[in-house]
Order: C-alpha cells, then sequence, then structure tokens
C-alpha cells in the first residue's frame, strides 16, 4: 500500500516531520498537494471521513490519521520506527513535547491571532520571541539533552534511531532558521543535541532526500520563520 | 498495582484529564501531591527516570508516563478506556486536538510570557482572548461538534465512552468557567457537544467522585481562568 500525505505544499511546516519519518523508513508515499496542489488539499479533506482537524494527515487505505504524534505514533509500529514495549511511549512523549514546542515557536510570530498577518502583531511577537528565547529555548533544549544523557545510546531512546530523532532533528533546524543568534549562543550548552542533528544530517537513509528537491526549504510562511527582530543572542 | 498520579495540588489543570478517567475507569491510583504537597512532587519528578517534563505523570511500577494524551493512551489501552483498532487512533487524535485547545485556552491569559503574572500582559490577553473567542472557540468547537454527527453513537467514537469523552467534559466546563458568557452565546451551535458535557455530568461511574473533595474547582491558578474582562458573547 502506498500511503497518501497531504500538508500544505509550500512550505515544510509540520508535514516534513512525517516526512522525515516516511522516508527515512524507505516507506512509500505519495505527497499528494506537492502534486495536485493547495486546493486539491482543502478539497480532500473536507471529503475525508473522519474529517481532520489541519493538516497533515495521512491516508492509510480507509483510515484517515491527523496529527503528527499520532501519525508517526502509527508509523512508528507498523514500520519500525520506534522501539516496542515502554520505550515506544517514552519516544511519543518526547514527541508530543517537540510538538508543544513547535507550536510555541509558531507562537513566537503568531501570539495574539493566528489568522492575522505577523505584521500586525509586531509588538506583541517582539515580547513572546524574547520571552521564547530567555526561558523556553533552555528549558526544552534542557530536557532533550538530559533525555540523551540518559539514554544507553546516541540516540533519544538508545541505539537505532527513532522518530523522535527525526524530529528532534527538524526542531533544531527550524530553531537555528529562525533564531540564529541564540541557537549559535546556546549550542555548547546542549552537545548531544546538536551532535544528533548532525547524526540525523547524515544518516544514509536520508541523503537521496536531502539532495532531491522534495525536501523544502524554511520560509517566512511557515512555522519557523527567521525574522531578524525575533532574534537575539 | 496502584497508580501514582504526580500533579499540581491546588488547580485542577492538565492533571484532571487524567484523573477523570482514573475515576471513570474505576481504577486505583494514589494521588501524590494532593496526598504530600506540591514540594513532594518537585522532589520526585527530579528524581524520576526518565524524569517527565512536566507535571502531570503517572508513574506505573518502573515507568513513569508523562504527557496528558500519551497517559491516556497508555490507560486506555491497559484499562479499556477507549475502542480497539483505528479507532483507538481516532480517539487519539481527538485527544490531541484536545490538548492543542487547552493550550491556546492557556495562553488567553498568557499570550506572552508563561513565567510572568497575568497582570503584567494584559493588553496582550485581552487580543489574544477576543481571536480566541471568535475564531478559535467555533473552529474547535465545530469541529468536535462534527465529529460527534458523524459518529455511530452518543460518544465521540461510538456508543462507548472512552477518555476522550471524558476530557471534552472537562474542556467545555473549562470553557463555560473562563469564557461563560461566549459559551452561552454559542451553546446552540453545538448541540451535540453540550448533550455529550450532560452526558458524562450524569455517568454514574462518576457520581461519587464530583461528589467528594477529590474533585478540584477551577480557579485563578489554573489553565481555564475566570477574567470577566477576557469574556465577552
Amino acid at each position: 500500500m502506498t500511503y497518501q500525505l497531504w500538508y500544505w505544499p509550500g512550505i515544510p511546516g509540520r508535514g516534513e516531520f512525517v516526512r522525515l519519518a516516511l522516508e527515512a523508513g524507505g516507506i512509500a508515499y505519495a505527497d499528494k498537494a506537492r502534486e495536485d496542489g493547495a486546493e486539491a488539499l482543502i478539497k480532500d479533506m473536507a471529503e475525508r471521513r473522519p474529517e481532520p482537524f489541519a493538516p497533515p494527515y495521512l491516508v492509510a487505505g480507509k483510515t484517515v490519521i491527523a496529527q503528527v504524534a499520532n501519525i508517526l505514533l502509527f508509523l512508528g509500529k507498523a514500520h519500525g520506527l520506534a522501539p516496542k514495549g515502554p520505550r515506544r511511549l517514552f519516544v511519543h512523549e518526547v514527541q508530543l513535547t517537540v510538538a508543544d514546542m513547535i507550536a510555541e515557536a509558531h507562537d513566537t510570530h503568531h501570539p495574539v491571532a493566528a489568522m492575522d498577518y505577523y505584521e500586525d502583531q509586531k509588538p506583541e511577537a517582539l515580547r513572546k520571541a524574547a520571552a521564547f528565547r530567555a526561558a523556553r529555548i533552555p528549558k526544552y533544549c534542557g530536557w532533550f539533552e538530559r533525555m540523551l544523557e540518559r539514554s544507553r545510546g546516541d540516540w533519544i531512546a538508545g541505539k537505532r534511531w527513532s522518530y523522535a530523532d527525526l524530529s528532534l532533528f527538524q526542531l533544531v533546524e527550524g530553531l537555528r532558521y529562525a533564531f540564529p543568534q541564540r541557537m549559535a549562543a546556546v549550542a555548547g550548552d546542549y552537545p548531544r543535541l546538536f551532535a544528533l542533528r548532525d547524526a540525523v544530517a547524515a544518516l544514509p537513509e536520508l541523503q537521496a532526500y536531502f539532495a532531491s528537491d522534495r525536501r523544502l526549504p524554511f520560509n517566512e510562511q511557515g512555522i519557523f520563520r527567521h525574522y531578524p527582530e525575533l532574534d537575539g543572542a
């Protein structure tokens, strides 16, 4: 079975966390909205049962699965992208914590109204981004670092990579894109997290993908946006 | 085995979503921080491996599980509080969407800095709350309503309640506490969601709990806070 992945075509966004798992797992999928466009996505989503709350969603035969962490839970089990037993729950816990940080990173440029433009909430964004840089980046990255320190291998849950490692890579990449000064300033505090980022970047399973145009660059329509005024060491 | 639930003792907060599942499932648990206090929680959390990112967390023998949706996924499977097969993923998807709305409801009073007081971010909160009332309440509640409409029973995933139904009840209760004017104004738009709220309130499994002092009232230290200036029809 070839899965269908549906996500907004112009940004890596939340879809990229699913895409990385599909690509690294060598799993066949059609990236539907990149083939057919955003209007096809809107139409498809409205007709699905159950109708997803938002993209991304994965269509697996008759099953429609939405919410990134839920999709990865499904793929992790079906394709061996996560350990079994209690560590499966731990990998999911890491993924849900990644999801929380992604939402906060998004809110640095959209703190008061998701529907409005960034330009219309800039004073609030400056304040939100300052708090995110000062308090939230250390809190989240410190926890990821401690989890890596306590792992029995180089990956978040042992000696094999899981989907959560791929997501941590994408999270660090996004943070480095959005907050290059701040992430450079704190890199030395989180050596294991940055080494994990490098290890995923070097995964043989992902080299063809990274070299392809399937891998989308970050931009200022996505979750991670580089507005220099929101960054600072 | 008696589970240990750890959560801040003075508020219903995110812990209540777990507590409702434990209570409705007739599952034995010790509500540790309500017995031993917040300092005991802080100490316990620091010593756990893996160390949770934040409360609530559940201790099940040697396993420590954090993130509300993850705890409920575990309890749902272990105690039959969710259907099997693809609908298990759907119930988890609903729960993750509830979690997203909870985070946004929290941010109405803490839009720019989680560490600061509400009083220090009031102009931003007024704007965030207005957008939440106008756009987010209809978006989320409309989706929950459609999911109930498409269910083959009165509950979110069929003819038996699941942990996600309990969470939807607590979500509606929290929203009614925080935004009584707005929720009264939209109640007619979401008849199934409000009927679900009533059905959970009437569950025989929960009557003893609701009548006990284990059930904590909402207050202005929690996620759902009633600040009249943030409400409006």
